[in-house]
């Protein structure tokens, strides 16, 4: 019996609150989609696909079981990229073949990876979240098949990028300051470079004093900066695409 | 047997993550709907009822049959202006008589429109979504009538708006300025002309030089400005109600 | 026969759109949890445990019963406060013991309190509301019992806070600046002073001028300071932790 997906997870860079993620989620229900769905992530780096991918490969790992994750950051929308689902271990991603699912198959053991090809036209050609991808994810919860081509991984835009990007790839709500850098990388006695500062580590915000920087690992296993009761971004000027050295 | 909702969809200016939506989705599960709560839009142009209407209209299409839509921008919430609920074709919305709900019901081929009369009183008298609006949608989520009296369409607020609105009506999170005229009013062949710039037409994002301005048809069938990895609203100077001219 | 919760609320300080309100749904969603999950706010006070526990607590009595509500404004994550579970008149609270709770406790007739003592081991340590409180209301909402010791109430954190809080402890989407008082505790012909300004009364928004500021009891029994078709925060200058005298 074909496994069908417990549960549907949204990660875009569309924004909070503007109507694309629920347009995108009507369309799922409207193609009889009975599964949860869970807004993982709608404000993702902007345009920024490389950034979006290591982000989202850092969630993979604590989300249930058989979850399918609808993946957009597509600055080339429109263009005749090709769409891509892949199975990895054991997670559904569907989104553009710009690198945004790279760094996900990159790190998986096991890969299964396809085009989504739908005869449908969309009337306008601009919103493949809702007119491509969440019939393409209805499809799986339906318990049916995409229609696609094999694809071999390597021919993925992203293939061959590394498994650390030492650059900020996110800043959240807080100021804190996450990187592409897995947590395991580093050593706690290192120092992360970055604007001329130099930032140790620690455990956690209470273990250092209020206003002082430090890096620690964060909860999806990926290195951030962050400032105890404090913001990050500002006191660090650090932004999305910021580069650091380790030392 | 009377026809219950699929599905309810919340279209607001109440800002996302703030607890209005939150409210009223408790509100609904609370009198026993068991349907779907969608996030159609949190961000709707805040105390503009007009622009806002069109943007509402825009969705309806796309959306599933027999949804539900709650529709709040209401800067008049408190004093004595109606409460509505109509169907058309097909969509049920409920909302405030200021206009939100007219293009909808303008554009609409087939409309049942009626009051919203409850006996209860709210003990505060400002946050008609989650204490007029959404038990109205749950009587209908649950097959009930609302109680109320039938409106002839003519007295609604807006049924004398045109069906093409020249302004901007929103600016979405990447900067893009949608305008309240259908895609089927302008040609290709002809351009916008807003704040002493000529836009011309072009199909997709990826049509033209990375900077570059163009206007489109976006996926809800608007003209919509945009840039191609940019920000339409900052380069162009737009704002919501910016008005423009077709040359 | 144990009761179990109808819905679980999220309330938090995580900001909208990011993933830290997503991964704990899909933490909940994992540990097989069928109620529907609420967004009953994602933007509270940030880092401010106590403004935040007078905002969450005036949304108790307009939530469906048996709702269980999973708070997280926590500064202090990461260091050894207690977790605790409390049942205050019908509702489930789960969040740290840093204040955050303590509002809803006090103004309760019926409190049962007791912390929450997992024996799970998290890999990372500073994401307690996706590696703690949400497994917790998991087993909730399965009809199981969280482990974990009785607390006496008068222990908490906050327990000696007053009633009525006169700052300024939130300020929504509009720039309407919400107080931690209660309506009931001012009388109508009294004024606010805040800032050199005094802030007479009105019933509701268009009771007074478009421009015109003014003091109502909102909608979660509160009183607020608003502006009619303005922006009360900006016009009077006001921030969350103003304070003001009653005249």
């Amino acid at each position: 019996m074909q496994i069908t997906p417990d549960f549907i997870a949204l990660f875009t860079d569309f924004g909070v609150g503007s109507h694309y993620v629920g347009q995108l989620k009507a369309r799922l229900y409207g193609e009889g989609v009975t599964q949860q769905i869970i807004d993982l992530c709608a404000d993702a780096p902007i345009y920024d696909s490389r950034a979006s991918a290591y982000l989202l490969a850092s969630f993979l790992e604590y989300l249930p079981k058989h979850t399918v994750i609808i993946a957009v950051v597509d600055p080339g929308v429109g263009s005749d990229r090709r769409a891509l689902l892949t199975k990895c271990d054991g997670h559904w991603l569907i989104g553009p073949d710009n690198g945004l699912l790279a760094v996900a198959i990159n790190y998986a053991k096991e890969v299964h990876l396809q085009t989504i090809q739908f005869k449908v036209k969309p009337k306008h050609c601009t919103f493949h979240g809702r007119d491509i991808f969440a019939p393409a994810a209805a499809l799986l919860c339906n318990g049916q098949d995409v229609p696609g081509d094999e694809v071999d991984k390597m021919t993925v835009v992203g293939a061959d990028w590394p498994n650390d990007l030492f650059q900020i790839i996110y800043i959240d709500h807080y100021g804190n300051a996450v990187s592409g850098v897995a947590g395991d990388t580093l050593m706690f006695s290192q120092r992360i470079k970055v604007n001329d500062i130099e930032i140790p580590h620690a455990k956690t915000f209470s273990a250092v004093e209020p206003g002082s920087c430090f890096w620690y690992v964060n909860a999806n296993n990926l290195v951030e900066v962050a400032v105890n009761c404090g913001m990050a971004s500002k006191q660090l000027k650090l932004a999305i695409g910021s580069e650091f050295e380790v030392i």
